[in-house]
């Protein structure tokens, strides 16, 4: 590479390094700061940019992308039962592909390197992802059913799933269990995704406390906390990412703490569906629990844009503590690159700018009028936290292959992209 | 123009218009619809694009933008003093019109096409901003000096600028008086900016209610509620645009309601700035009190893009109201247009596509992914609040003049503001 401007390492010392370059060999970054290049080397020119570890993208339903903007200012229940549900119930795998190859798009183009995903369908959605480029863990969701037989069918899909991977042979994108909720899942399905989870050395991805009508219910039901009913059946364990995590108590997080509970916090979500407060997210810091950041689908977003994200979560919980000094921009790249990493277990190779870790790096354009001035070395992660937005990003690289380059897509036709998913819609929602 | 996908006229049935077009004609709209051109016509490409009237942005400091990621994640005293007033004191009006440029650069970029600012030296950011070919509002911030004499000298830089503007003879941009808010201006000041106002048929552009420290302090004075005494000293009149409106009581929102005075609401400033609780928008609107939206300055956001304080607006009252249908889409995006053009007393012929309004026009690409899919007209509106971001404006047209077609600026150089802004920062911030 041609020297970038910046390099954001987020390294343990979190250095950011000025007219540096970085040399990326068989998918791996090989050398940090004066990087050589031989002259068979493809070299990217990076003046006039900012360098930083691709973004971590901890909770999505990538599929999604297709309800954006369907069905905006409503409340959570009739969001789900009168527009999103009945439109799922008529999604097809195609349909799934051609969303989730929609959403890789918009992740490729602003900077989402890896991404934790459940929907339906997900041998569609690994066929997208697949074709994209991008690192992914795929789960798909489990719904426990009125009838056994459907409820055991769900187990047989998740199988199935585990060994469409196994057979897909990319070691980019890897398989996580899927409960959906401890309000969807009885007990014995969390504990059958718990097993399967233990097997295959697997994530269990499930959604806990989003809304206080899950916590409600589960008061009314006799079943006390969510959170301490999941520990209380044997459920939670290091290898649980929970999406949200709204409705904990303080001492729920210490619970997540002590059992090494990972946090996928997706605050464009909550508010936009007003799940209510702000999730406590310094409390799991100060706990030592994992946090991450998520978009969550893009039907509650309305987006994928991780930098829109850390914006929103820098803001939040200020304006929910009134604190101008809580969350602060190196705490929330923190979330969004390393964070997201230890979510999902791969903190030795992902997350951050240094020799030996994987090659998922993403540069910025310095010459967009929202990133002028970078005043100081100090202050280059605050401007990407505050200033930039994933239209900024100009290059995304993952295990060392280019899906984009200055602006121009690699993997993607964003063009057929629009067309199948638009000839889609209008099969899914006749006009 | 060639049919645009879509056209959001904001006029007052909020008609959405599917495959139509507009006619301008010396600075105004004179067709929507079907819209016919002369062979003579100049002709913008508008399919795969979706028409709105030009964003308004009712509370910046344009030349901010030089501070932009300098100082953040503190106190608002602590960032003022240690960081934002030195600064400040070091400012030449050279800096301020470069600074200026940027933001007019941003803004251009980003769909806003009329603004209200306040700030020092702004000959010169009216000097940048008519290079620029925006419509803006400006106003000399007034602040109250401990020697009688530097009060006095505010009050003739005040004046002085009237007469700049005056001879400055371009109808887009026009004077306000800027007392900076009722803690750091004296009765006397803002009675004089009160009457200077009404002498020129001005605004009066003012902080109120920003934070509870303000309002604290007022108390401790024992000057009561900041609206109740602004209203007791007889300076609340149909001339005040206050900006933030934060610290508002119910009875307080229906004085304003009562005195006609309109409000600028900047979310995203006051969460980061963590000012405190969420100011009473939808108080404000029941009471009949005009409401557009602010960026505030870069400084404090760190951007002005309005279609992120778009979003956050919807957001941040669902959230802080745990109620999902709170600050809808449609209420979002006529605060952005119809509202702005209200706050400055402009609704005849700014805030929308109508025939006979000025032609402050922008056009949204809706090839970006993050704009796919547009589900259908009843959901146009609510893609413009929560999907798009300012990045996918790819043309701006103000008083009919175009300022970017397809994302080439007409009127700015962007190489060369941000080189002239990076030597401004050098001679301002020596490393």
């Amino acid at each position: 590479m041609k020297d970038c401007e910046w390099i954001v390492t987020q390294d343990p010392q979190r250095r950011v390094l000025r007219n540096a370059s970085v040399r990326i060999n068989d998918g791996r970054i090989e050398e940090v700061g004066r990087a050589t290049s031989a002259a068979k080397d493809e070299v990217i020119d990076c003046r006039k940019k900012v360098l930083i570890p691709g973004l971590i993208n901890t909770h999505t339903h990538l599929s999604m992308s297709l309800f954006r903007g369907y069905a905006d200012d409503l409340e959570l229940r009739e969001w789900l039962e009168k527009k999103i549900w009945p439109l799922e119930a008529r999604l097809t795998g195609e349909m799934c592909y051609h969303g989730a190859l929609l959403g890789s798009l918009e992740m490729t183009r602003t900077g989402t390197t890896c991404f934790v995903d459940m929907y339906f369908h997900m041998e569609d959605v690994a066929r997208a992802v697949n074709e994209a480029g991008l690192r992914a863990i795929l789960s798909p969701g489990m719904i426990d059913k009125p009838e056994k037989v459907g409820t055991e069918q769900e187990r047989q899909t998740t199988l199935k799933f585990l060994e469409y991977i196994h057979k897909l042979h990319n070691p980019l994108i890897n398989f996580a269990v899927g409960p959906h909720a401890p309000y969807t899942c009885g007990p014995e399905t969390l504990l059958w995704a718990r097993d399967i989870a233990e097997r295959e050395n697997a994530l269990v991805n499930i959604h806990i406390a989003e809304t206080r009508g899950e916590q409600a219910q589960f008061e009314k039901d006799g079943k006390g906390r969510v959170a301490e009913y999941l520990d209380k059946i044997g459920f939670l364990n290091n290898r649980v990412l929970a999406a949200h995590g709204v409705w904990l108590t303080k001492s729920e997080v210490r619970l997540f703490g002590k059992k090494g509970v990972r946090v996928a916090h997706c605050p464009v979500s909550n508010m936009k569906l007003a799940s209510g407060g702000t999730a406590p997210v310094p409390e799991m810091l100060d706990a030592g629990v994992s946090v991450g950041l998520g978009t969550d689908g893009a039907a509650s977003n309305n987006g994928l844009d991780m930098f829109d994200t850390m914006k929103m979560t820098a803001l939040v919980h200020k304006n929910s503590r009134w604190d101008p000094t809580v969350m602060n921009a190196q705490q929330v790249l923190d979330m969004a690159t390393l964070g997201g990493a230890r979510c999902i277990g791969r903190e030795k190779d992902l997350g951050s700018v240094e020799v030996g870790k994987q090659a998922d790096i993403v540069l910025l354009d310095l010459r967009d009028p929202n990133l002028i001035p970078i005043h100081q070395k100090e202050t280059v992660v605050s401007d990407l936290v505050y200033s930039a937005n994933g239209q900024n990003v100009d290059t995304t690289i993952v295990d060392g292959r280019p899906l984009m380059i200055n602006r121009k897509l690699k993997a993607l036709d964003p063009e057929k992209i629009g067309e199948e998913v638009r000839s889609s819609i209008a099969r899914l929602i006749p006009q």
